[in-house]
């Protein structure tokens, strides 16, 4: 229920991250390890399967170099409903 | 270990959903309700003692009618090491 009820915005955010590391230089991997999460973990955050936790979103925004806030840009909640 | 790496940025992030509640004339009772939440979590949430998830916070933004990078605007990741 939940993936479906925010899947859209998931998926944006997934697609920043996404866009942010590519930016970085960095490899899924590269973030990964950043960030001290594990590859698959990363790889389905930007996928927009996994509901991260704040903590998470504020380590993979350090590892980026971004503001937390940059992640969530153009999300708005529930505007896909 | 997580709630001491990021303790600052999770009690900003608290402030910040209680400013936007306040100004929305909600009580933490009428906040959680409007999300589906339990009101001794948006409270735990206030105080920066809960690691929200994602969706969580998209619930709290559109409750509270901001876009959900408005709750974390000012947060920096690790700017308080």
């Amino acid at each position: 229920m939940t993936r479906a009820e925010f899947s859209a915005e998931l998926q944006a955010l997934g697609a920043k991250i996404r866009e942010k590391r590519s930016v970085a230089g960095l490899s899924q991997e590269g973030l990964a390890d950043a960030c001290g999460l594990d590859r698959t973990y990363v790889g389905g955050v930007e996928r927009g399967e996994r509901n991260l936790g704040f903590v998470n979103l504020l380590r993979i925004a350090k590892a980026l170099e971004v503001d937390p806030s940059d992640l969530l840009t153009g999300i708005r909640a529930g505007s896909g409903e």
